[in-house]
């Protein structure tokens, strides 16, 4: 089955029991995706299977018969439930010999802290002969090239950074080599306010006068909803140009409701704001308890626009840091208008910075009351000169409340600065 | 092909192509396989394919040909892009009808938020006629439950909030009527501070020794090693004693690096800790940004122990809010022991707390020199009598070095406190 034959297609395998029991969220599949998708290649299968011999040569076979590439991650640790390589080398009809790069990396891994190489790491330099070895440089286990019947399979190490590595240095160039690929370019527009299937209604007109070459998706995360725009074509630069007409229409018809118009996080958003403002903000939280701040640090070179938070979980801090009157606590409330008023002002007069996010809300899942239920959020933002608060009213699990309140807050303070 | 014929084996199908493109990050899976594992269904094979109706089709004969059931989230929404329902509608050979309760539903959810319901919501009220609707009560699209040739398909919306009060409601107890189930037991213990390969080493004989109904399993995770035993057996009781020898041998042989005998987050670790000895905890955190503070506050409950915390990114905000002598900053710079102590006995002063986690550090990508390169991070925690600091060196890339560095901190305080 070739789903799309003008399409060079891809299926990633992951392996490992913890991805089926339920342990680890897969991460590497998105992250993989995104880069191949950049490149004009399609996932059109994730299969996640356990360290079970049967299971691995079984997901070789159907993957290959569907997919001009097949990308395998996991298994290749150094402990005892990591069977991918000698099943692989099965499955190829190779046999394990010493790689002599990677023997030395091993070495020089262990050498350089201290600790002795055990059999198991020395193990991890034996490829099987057949394939074309990928040196791993951030780890020890290394990347294996395969080719088989016209297709190419690559084994590739679980640990995020050394698949990532491998896919940057190796993977990537080999495959634009490899395949002649066709252009694929994406756009997303940031929306927030409007549920999916208002904006989908909205959009009817628009969607049915899409070409085919030209898709649209609607990606809701978090309080945010992504709409991305699909093209692919022969060449970039063109198939850009084709795709830059339909996404101006489409900003265009939500322009009332539209964040932004690229695919980043709403701190990054929120930063750049911030930034091309030349302002600074601060926090104080309550019920988000440091994910706001977290949101806004976790972007590279934030220090530029954010000074620093209080997270007042306490009462007795909310008075203490934030100068929140025990009266004002007691007639209304902490998850109250008045408070997170005055959690604001106290952060700006703390913290010195031109605009404030404060909250105060109950996350679940227990603490909720008849009048305030869980899900009950104050949000208050804005600067000393002006303040704006908004209730919102949430029903979600505990950090997807927090995950929301930390979306809406932001772009409050977003919509009052620009 | 039936990989353990004496279990009972499910697949989950995720549909989507915000899947296949990288924006999505599937975390369903992972709670369903722990659902589903806690009563001993075995998960197999995950698949995550694209909103095309031929690797719909395809999906459901390969899962269904290994599988005894399927599971299938997602492609249930009222955009344009769902084309689950008639697809599975044809797979079963029925028909689209009107589904009353559910109708009544949708119409219900729209009155109650004052809005319109559209043509596209009352379609959710379609269902096969081959299937058993699952009634939704969190949103508007239902589940249904189809039985071919002795094996189950459940579909369900991929909202993570939907899919578990669906799971909870309807699937699970279905199934649990539907199979005999074997009884499967796991048992985890929580380590830090010694590598994978090195932990595999020291349990050579052990795992040697395990009879074949139990399996090791190794799980890294930020910091943490969980070592996983899973024992499978004819009921409960007799396979949770059987279990307990061997992890009681585990935690004997491991006792140095044991964080915890149970699968819990380091915040829930820390709030246990902390909770036993009627003690509270504030932070100051600079390269962290507010996620040690997210992730004790992620608990339920932490209100009990944690009072409070102060984000200080700025060094101004160092000096002012804790108390860091400008001269030290100079003569040490901010990512220094002398820093972190200070902001510690700072925060101790600021917050009443009993104890006190404090970190300064160089997260990346940008911002390392010589001396201090990215990932080098100082940790102090303590109390007011007793402050110990400590010195790591990360290499990860930026969330996960501040994930690193959460959970090293709430350890170092934990091994404090016991």
């Amino acid at each position: 089955m070739s789903i799309q034959a003008d399409k060079v297609t891809v299926s990633i395998i992951t392996i490992g029991d913890e991805l089926l029991i339920g342990q680890t969220i897969d991460t590497n599949s998105a992250w993989m995706a995104q880069q191949l998708n950049a490149m004009g290649i399609w996932v059109h299968r994730r299969v996640a299977i356990g360290d079970v011999k049967e299971a691995i040569l079984d997901a070789l076979d159907k993957e290959g018969a569907v997919s001009d590439i097949v990308l395998i991650t996991g298994g290749l640790g150094p402990t005892a439930d990591d069977i991918t390589k000698p099943t692989l080398c099965e499955y190829f009809g190779g046999t394990l010999v010493r790689d002599e790069i990677t023997y030395q990396q091993v070495m020089a891994f262990f050498e350089s802290r201290g600790l002795p190489a055990l059999k198991r790491n020395e193990d991890q330099a034996l490829v099987p002969d057949v394939a074309t070895v990928l040196h791993n440089t951030r780890g020890t286990a290394p990347g294996m090239w395969f080719e088989k019947d016209g297709k190419v399979y690559v084994s590739m190490p679980g640990v995020p950074l050394e698949m990532k590595g491998l896919m940057t240095d190796h993977v990537l160039p080999r495959l634009q080599e490899y395949f002649r690929l066709p252009a694929v370019v994406h756009q997303t527009l940031l929306t927030s306010g409007m549920g999916e299937s208002f904006v989908a209604e909205r959009l009817v007109h628009f969607e049915a006068a899409l070409p085919p070459h030209i898709k649209l998706a609607y990606l809701p995360s978090h309080g945010l909803l992504k709409l991305r725009l699909t093209a692919s074509g022969s060449d970039k630069i063109s198939t850009a140009a084709a795709l830059s007409i339909y996404f101006h229409q489409l900003k265009e018809i939500l322009a009332d409701i539209t964040v932004y118009d690229e695919d980043l996080t709403m701190g990054e958003v929120l930063g750049r704001t911030l930034h091309a403002k030349g302002r600074t903000v601060g926090t104080a939280e309550s019920c988000t308890g440091g994910y706001i701040a977290h949101s806004i640090t976790l972007v590279p070179g934030s220090s530029a626009w954010y000074k620093g938070g209080i997270v007042s979980y306490a009462n007795e801090i909310k008075s203490a840091l934030l100068d929140v009157k025990p009266n004002t606590l007691q007639a209304n409330g902490a998850v109250s208008e008045a408070v997170v008023r005055e959690m604001a002002r106290g952060a700006l007069e703390q913290l010195q910075t031109d605009y404030i996010i404060a909250v105060s809300g109950i996350m679940g899942p227990d603490g909720g009351t008849p009048e305030k239920p869980v899900g009950t959020v104050w949000i208050a933002v804005g600067s000393a000169k002006e303040l704006v608060t908004m209730k919102y009213q949430l029903r979600f699990d505990r950090l997807t409340n927090i995950q929301m309140t930390t979306t809406y807050a932001m772009n409050e303070l977003r919509k009052l600065i620009v």
